[in-house]
């Protein structure tokens, strides 16, 4: 399917909902749901239509009048959209509890994001394999990077070593970089680089709780 | 320290910065810095001074005229502002690998989140230990969180398990919950549900590799 971009300045905020969208889809789809309307699919989303609906004009008009939105269709577009249509190989740095947790988290390899190489500096770790994936020194970063064409780095070290794991990643070649560890990085602007910060929503809960019992009491 | 807010309606995407402005502050402290102006400080988050300076006021004056902000004072003010400066127990449901990584995420208990019971309805996992924690079957939940004063509730199972999770944390009593699992849930308005969802940073990376790869051709 070929999208053109109405515009080059997408929201960031527009790009996290669609990936919300695609989530419920993907749920709705194997849940047999065939056709749906945008006030249905905005409320399973906790967004109102005109949101679902100007997000997606992003993109093009992918609504069918009278009828709503062909699930299957629309799913396909959003991953079409989001570049998410292709595989996208993965390399990992940190094989600690994160780090194996997301090696064989389903939901990555079945939406494409492929992490077929792991890399930790920890000599009891170093040729062990992690669910058929061998942990390599990271010295080896730079020839697998190049020889497996991976193109996306995952970070999950601990806080202290992150800094040094993306310098790694960006001298290797790597196209962008997902950060799982407890703090920030720096990268050239070359290499794009996304956050994974869970207390983003942690402190939204306890902000959101302790507000709601104020506003009660 | 008494925080008073200078309004109820605080955007979702302040307390997501302040989260970040935290992560780096606490960088900040462990190199031993002590004070930072809000430029550099910005510029570490990146965002601009000015976006740190507006999300700051909405609960207050932090700075100092001529000097900027002590690292520390700042550190536990935002804490403060959050009302991440207790304890908040949480009770697990789903001891798969993310669930076992989140039961030894050593930044959460570090900042006060404490997974203390942890739930599965695996036979072979009910029994066992992870991290000091005993897996308990999921009829203990109601029991546990009474019992223990569990107020957080974490989702960690297969999408296909997420929604019963989520209406047996809502009937046990908790008062928030943290969905990790890879669809969403719904909940009744009293419970607050925050969804951790990796696609919305992975789709960004795409998107982002993707657009930049274009504007470069």
């Amino acid at each position: 399917m070929a999208i053109s971009l109405k515009s080059e300045h997408i929201p960031r905020a527009t790009i996290e909902r669609l990936a919300t969208y695609l989530q419920v889809l993907d749920t709705m789809r194997k849940d047999g749901l065939e056709v749906i309307s945008s006030e249905p699919l905005a409320k399973a989303c906790e967004v109102n239509a005109s949101q679902v609906r100007k997000d997606l004009a992003y993109f093009g008009e992918f609504g069918v009048r009278g009828v709503g939105y062909y699930v299957d269709f629309l799913y396909e577009a959003i991953k079409d959209c989001l570049h998410a249509n292709r595989e996208w190989r993965a390399a990992l740095i940190g094989a600690g509890n994160l780090g194996k947790a997301l090696l064989n988290h389903q939901e990555f390899r079945r939406r494409g994001l492929n992490i077929i190489a792991a890399f930790d500096s920890d000599p009891d770790k170093i040729g062990s394999s992690v669910y058929d994936i061998e942990i390599l020194p990271p010295e080896k970063l730079g020839e697998k990077v190049a020889e497996l064409g991976i193109e996306l780095g995952i970070i999950t070290t601990p806080p202290e070593f992150a800094q040094s794991a993306a310098d790694m990643l960006c001298e290797s070649g790597i196209r962008g970089i997902l950060n799982f560890s407890a703090t920030r990085i720096l990268t050239p602007k070359s290499v794009i680089t996304e956050h994974v910060n869970f207390f983003h929503q942690i402190y939204s809960l306890t902000f959101g709780i302790t507000l709601a019992e104020n506003t009660r009491a």
